[in-house]
Parts: structure tokens; sequence; C-alpha cells
């Protein structure tokens, strides 16, 4: 079980309370805090939960930003769109982690999909957000929902060939419960599983800030997938404010024209993507292509 | 005469000498600071400057990040080679503010251009940019350049009529020596020294947390100019980590095709700018776009 540590959050000069996370070689990003409202170990890692002065509700695991409610739909909406509205048929989809719920909620929008399964590891972590975060963690009782509480490494590798038509990366950082899921094994299970036309997105780190491992991402991907892009999406409270998702395919293109109809119908109850910010978001600074040579 | 002011940066809990903008209404952006090159009050504003542990040299006026060293590329490449490219014939070329030179340095690489004049306020900048930032600082004795230390305003009241064929608008933010290059009158006095073809850009704050100002801007800009756009560059270092640049012009459309002779030209000397992130970059979200209805 959870035990609660609620050890404080700093609190510079004049600033009151305030959460900072630094991230290793650049900058630190602060929110004012009015109160904490959750500071649990569970048995993978520190969960804390934030409301801020400026960015509603903060969430935070193991000192890392994972979403706030002024922006989560900029990472929400592009890790799901872009995957779904890519695939000619996406029925069965899976998410590895993900626990927030905002992934899920997007992707019972699209009325092709059958099955959305999200696999996730700590349990803490969707009864926190389905306590606090309602908006977010909105679709756990859809009835396409399917939620298991395990270890995503040994699903997919468990998982049955050719079961999936999206699978979706909806880790934290590539340390601690989630380390497993940027190696080459689980992106080999990861193809294995994926149908004919499958594809799969993942999160992959700051274009500026974390190169190293984004490209660590990419060359594995590329050994495994026939087609390999990263697109990013305009996340201000992650490090640098751009965030890279890594895109691997059997088959279908981003880049190729959408279906208008299924778009049209996504894009009305979005806030940020749409069909010019699906292919404007593959556009990468030079420095970037130059260092993933795409 | 600049004065010394040498006031200390903020220093918290264990972090050891840091320098923090808090962006109103907004987060907070932190560096970890070596040691401060520069405290200066000038006839205008504060100016200083900082050697940071991970971006190289940090500029700051009046407690605003202009640049560091790390990422600077991304707004300078942005704010002119959009414009430059897109203008059929970039003879002269006219810069309001950019006194670290960085604006002036991408001019002076396109071959069309015969002059670039630029008119900055405070001549201390220049100083302290020269001294510290020669890389950036890089053009001031480049055979095309005009430097003028004066009004911004008062120059852009004071021009002839369809004098340039483009004026690049790199101030700080709409306060202070800054807050007349945000109102109808300059904006006005830019479109009639404008010829023909004319274009302007002016750096126009963060979709995400200066949509009032940036809504104002383009809300201007519409009644003057028969063209009006928006595109962003990933800044890490400003607030939310994306930036606004307005674009209005008499004719020339950005979203056309770029003459590849000159587009892969400058390409190739640039680390942000290539012909996909340039008519990617006016991609932007839903939220914005249906705020500053584009």
């Amino acid at each position: 079980m959870a035990k609660q540590v609620k050890k404080p959050v700093a609190e510079p000069n004049g600033a009151g309370l305030v959460y900072t996370e630094w991230f290793p070689g650049a900058t630190g990003l602060s929110f004012k805090v009015k109160e904490i409202l959750e500071d649990v170990q569970s048995d993978f890692q520190r969960i804390q939960l934030f409301e801020t002065e400026t960015h509603g509700k903060l969430l935070v695991m193991d000192d890392c930003v994972m979403l706030t409610e002024r922006d989560e739909t900029a990472y929400h909406e592009m890790i799901v769109h872009v995957p779904l509205l890519t695939h000619p048929h996406p029925k069965r989809v899976l998410v590895i982690g993900g626990g927030d719920g905002g992934t899920l909620r997007e992707i019972v929008r699209h009325p092709e999909v059958e099955l959305a399964r999200q696999v996730e590891i700590d349990g803490e972590v969707v009864r926190i957000c389905k306590q606090h975060l309602p908006k977010i963690a909105a679709a756990f009782d859809h009835p396409k929902v399917d939620l298991v509480i395990g270890d995503g490494v040994r699903y997919v590798r468990d998982a049955e060939d050719a079961s999936y038509d999206v699978v979706i990366v909806d880790s934290t950082d590539p340390f601690g419960p989630a380390l497993g899921l940027f190696g080459e094994e689980f992106y080999t299970n990861v193809h294995r599983i994926l149908d004919k036309d499958g594809v799969m997105v993942c999160q992959a780190e700051s274009t500026l800030y974390g190169m190293e491992m984004l490209k660590s991402i990419t060359l594995t991907l590329r050994e495994i997938f026939p087609l390999l892009r990263v697109y990013t999406s305009q996340i201000a409270v992650y490090p640098s404010g751009t965030w890279a998702f890594a895109f691997a395919s059997k088959g279908p293109d981003p880049l190729q024209a959408l279906d208008p109809t299924r778009a049209a119908e996504i894009a009305e109850g979005c806030s940020y993507w749409n069909e010019e910010i699906h292919r404007g978001s593959f556009a990468l600074p030079t420095y970037a292509r130059r260092e993933l040579d795409l």
C-alpha cells in the first residue's frame, strides 16, 4: 500500500510555496503552489499532486512533472490522434502507462475503436487521478475500456501476435518503473503484437535537452520498424517546452492524407490537435534532423 | 551613461546562484549561474549578463530573458529567414531593436540584401553584446549594415514612403522602452514605409501565456495589412517554450513556395530553420487559432 510521505516542497525567497523541477543539464521550471493535495510513496514511485496558482492541478511523479490541468490536452491529443487517425481502422488499441487517464479519454472518442486496453503498473496513480482529476481520468468506466494493473513489459511479452492495431507508450521518463519501456526487447514485442497496418507511438523526451535518449529510441525503433518519424508538441510544463514523440509503423504514414471525415470529427472536440498541426508537428529544427538523421 | 547596479540574483536552497524569471500568471524559469558578467542600469533599462552552467551566456533586460547562447538561433533564424525568403527581392531591410546583433547576423547572409539598417534605442546593449557575445553581435561591422542608435518609433515616423522591403521588429516585451512598438500608429507607419511587396515581422509573445497581447497585435495588424499570419518557434528559454511572431504583408505569402536556390543556400548555414519548419511553424494549436480567428 501507498504510505503518506508529505515532505514539504521548496519555499524560495518571497515567492511563497513553490514546486520546482530541475531538468539535468537544463533549466528549472517552477509553479506557485496553493496546496499540497497528495504526496505519497506508492510501491513504484513518489506521486505528488499540487493545486497551483496558475495551472490548475499539477501531477508529479518521482520529481518529474507529468501534467497540469491547464495544458494537458497538448500532450494527450497529440499522443492519441496522430497514431489513431493515421491507422485506417484502429479497432484494438493498447496503452502502456498513462495512469492519469487522459490518453484513454482521447482514444474512446474514435468510433472505430472497439477495445482500449490500458496496462498501468501503478494502481495508486489511477486512484489519485480518479479522485482529483475527473476531467482527465474520465474514461476508466467507458464500456470499451479494459484497465489492467500490471507490468507493461511483461504484458507485451505475453500478448498474442498481431493482436493490436495501435500501441501507445504513455510512460514516465526512462528510469525507475519505466526503464524497460525504452529498450529493444520491448519494442520488438510491440512490433510482434501489432497487426499488419500497426502503428506505435511513444513519448520520447525533449528535442533540445533529451537528444541522447531520443536518438537512442529512434535508432532502436528504426531497426525494428520499416517507417519511423518524430513529431513534437508544445508542452509548456515539460523541460524546454517542446516534447518529442517517436512514431513507428508497419506501413501507414502520418504525412499521407488523413480521412477528412474522421479528422474533422476528432478536430471538433480538440483544443490542440488539428490537421495543420498534425502535419506541421513532424517538421523538426535542423539541429534535431541532423542528430536524428531524419 | 550606464551606471553599475550589481544587485545579487536570488540564491534558493541548495541550488547555488540562480537566475529566475517569473512570467505573470505562469511559470518561473531558472538558470544556474556561474558568474554575473554585467548588471547595469542604462538610460532605458536594466541589462544583466550571466555566465550560466548549462546555456552559455544569458542576456536579461528588465527582468526578461532575451537570449542564451545555447538556443538563440531558434529566435534569430526564425525572425529573419521567414520574412526575407518570403520577399522576392529583399534589398532594403530595417530592424527595430535587436541590439544583440543576432538578427543582423542572419540578415547579411542573404545575398539580395543591399542595406541592413538597425535602429536600436539603447547603445549600451550593443556595447555589452559586442564585448561578451561576439558570435551573436557578429555583423555590426559588415559593409551592408548601418547602425542607428535612436528611437525606432520616431525613426519609422520620419522615414520615407516605400523605402524598405522588409521591416523586422525585434523588440523587448511590450512595456518600458518597447511599448510604442506595439501600437496602431507604429504599425501604420511601418506599412507606409514598406514598398509594394513589403513584409514585416514582429515578435509577438507566447501563444499560451501571452494570448491577450498576441491577439491585440494581430487585430491591429489585420486592419492595416491585407495579409496576416502567425508562426511560432521553439524557444526553450522564453515563457512556455513556444514563441509567436506576427507576419504582415502587402502581398507575398510565406506559405507559397519559396525560391529553392535561395532557401537551400540559407538552410545550409542554419541550425534551426529549414523549409519544413518554415511551413510547419504556421500551424497553430486549435486554442490559438480560435482565439486569433486564424
